[in-house]
């Protein structure tokens, strides 16, 4: 039996060996990825992002046991740490669900050490989470450490992205919010139980003010409450704001609630079917750009390349001279001036 | 007079005007950039990286003073944000700059939002130093906000990498700095003068340890203090640890004797001419990638990409077909399974 048929008959092993041939971008899993694909399309991709310390990884804990209890669903978790591309990185929280969740086949746990370019780990958490959605994982949990570009290139990736935020983390990392709450889909405020809440919902709430113009505060008896302005346009999604303290399950039926919700304004929106076409669009760039490149390598002799390269050293060429040199086939040297 | 004879000469209003056309890649700024190459590769180009809130703007500020005041060099900063790719960012401490810095000649300070991928803050970062470089800025400060991949990225382009720390930012952070560190060629430890330092600089010392093997910290009276095994391999560079107070203006001199170290230590051992290497080498790759996807568009017809683009979402075929069918100019349809 091949890999693939394997894996779509739920084998584990074969779906754990296929997703590191996927991790290694080796020649099977290309075929794997598409003999899968026709059976891809089916998942709720989540993204799951916010900075260190905010409890993420119990939330997704929290939010994975909750799919499995009260609807069955088959759970993927993809942990992908972007902020240590050197040392491969410790995803934290990793022992806690495997005390909760080990055991359980209908959870499958994934942790991606992202080394290499940007690029590539968001191709391969892309591909990765084709592998899921064909073998059957309804819900596919994508979460990222850290704060930035990685993050934002991830969240592209998912239907729903949940930014996760905790009080008392400071107001240093406003700038960062900023940035990352335009890419939101749901707020989740973890550690509600902490002082500072009212103070971290707060400064959320008149951020997503800012980023939605639409969005009202009104100030009631000192207390903001946000009221969507009359929309006329069917399209429009305010983030909504939850509180969860994850360690103690908290909160979670309620997040799942507007996880769903935003699923279903995707689908009345046409915005699932977007999403899709960007995410499969830029696996199609991604996947043109490395394949023309590793065709040019093979059609230019490595002697030649480091030639003009040497010249680039030297400053008797410009990159763009070089580059222009390379591509057709022919040199035009130049003196130094 | 061309831009580029304006720039060389000195006229700023011209450097601002090609700054503007690199940011926007314009047609005219590659001819320039051409043409300039041939005055680059004379600059010393200094990452600075480090969380929110460790005062690097200030500490940049400071080390740009000291060279124009000490070493009469002409000094650029580049301030990239890529923390907020959306919202365009606000650089922080920009107005403290302006009032230290302002009317000084020798000095050119340029804030990059980082729209647009992160490819392309780092290729438009390195486009910007060949520009201050051949227009005769001899120190090139690059400084970015955040943590994460999109540091690592941008201190490639540096010959030496400034990692600034500050006391009490939590332990939260620990896993990030790992992977900072190791990008790390000097180490700031920067409002020395917060409660707090000796336990930054133990845990930095720490992690030093780990990251750098050779290093062997002994504690003597409960004081740790590193020292270097003995070394044959003259190559091994340890980073060193400066303690800072930026706003005070303190320690900013130990600090450039330990950059100017970093750099003879560079040109002794040839890694200045192997980082020169690797920029140069990562431009050209950036350069290829994108003439070879501008001429593939070119070269075929949007109604025949955005057929395989809706075959693929139909999930008739995979983006690898689809690819392969693309570049052979040739569609092998598939029935859906």
């Amino acid at each position: 039996m091949s890999l693939t048929q394997a894996v779509l008959e739920g084998n584990r092993l074969a779906l754990a060996r296929l997703l590191t041939q996927v991790e290694n971008n080796s020649p099977e899993s290309r075929v794997a990825l598409t003999e899968l694909f026709p059976y891809t399309g089916r998942s709720h991709l989540i993204g799951v992002t916010g900075a260190p310390g905010t409890g993420k990884s119990s939330l997704v804990n929290q939010l994975a046991l909750y799919y499995r209890k009260n609807h069955d669903r088959k759970v993927a978790i993809i942990a992908v740490d972007p902020s240590s591309p050197f040392t491969g990185g410790a995803v934290l929280g990793d022992r806690v669900r495997m005390r909760d969740l080990s055991g359980d086949s209908g959870v499958f746990i994934r942790s991606m050490a992202s080394r290499g370019s940007l690029g590539g780990i968001s191709q391969t958490t892309a591909a990765i989470a084709q592998v899921f959605d064909a073998a059957g994982y309804e819900i596919i949990i994508i979460e990222t450490v850290g704060a930035g570009q990685s993050e934002v290139d991830i969240a592209r990736l998912a239907h729903t992205t949940l930014v996760v935020e905790a009080p008392g983390l400071g107001d240093d990392i406003q700038a960062i919010k900023a940035g990352i709450l335009e890419i939101a889909d749901v707020l989740v405020i973890n550690k509600a139980d902490h002082p500072g809440v009212e103070n971290t919902e707060r400064a959320l709430r008149t951020t997503l003010e800012l980023a939605h113009p639409t969005t009202r505060v009104f100030r009631h008896h000192g207390q903001a409450m946000t009221v969507a302005a009359p929309v006329t346009d069917s399209k429009l999604w305010i983030p909504p704001i939850n509180r969860t303290v994850a360690t103690e399950g908290k909160g979670i039926t309620e997040l799942a609630v507007s996880i769903a919700k935003h699923a279903e304004h995707l689908r009345q929106s046409g915005d699932w079917t977007a999403r899709d076409r960007a995410r499969l669009g830029s696996e199609m760039e991604a996947l043109l750009q490395e394949t023309l490149m590793a065709r040019f390598f093979e059609s230019i002799r490595q002697e030649k390349y480091e030639e003009v390269m040497e010249k680039v050293l030297n400053r008797d060429l410009s990159p763009y001279e070089a580059v222009k040199s390379l591509l057709n086939g022919r040199e035009t040297g130049k003196e130094k001036s």
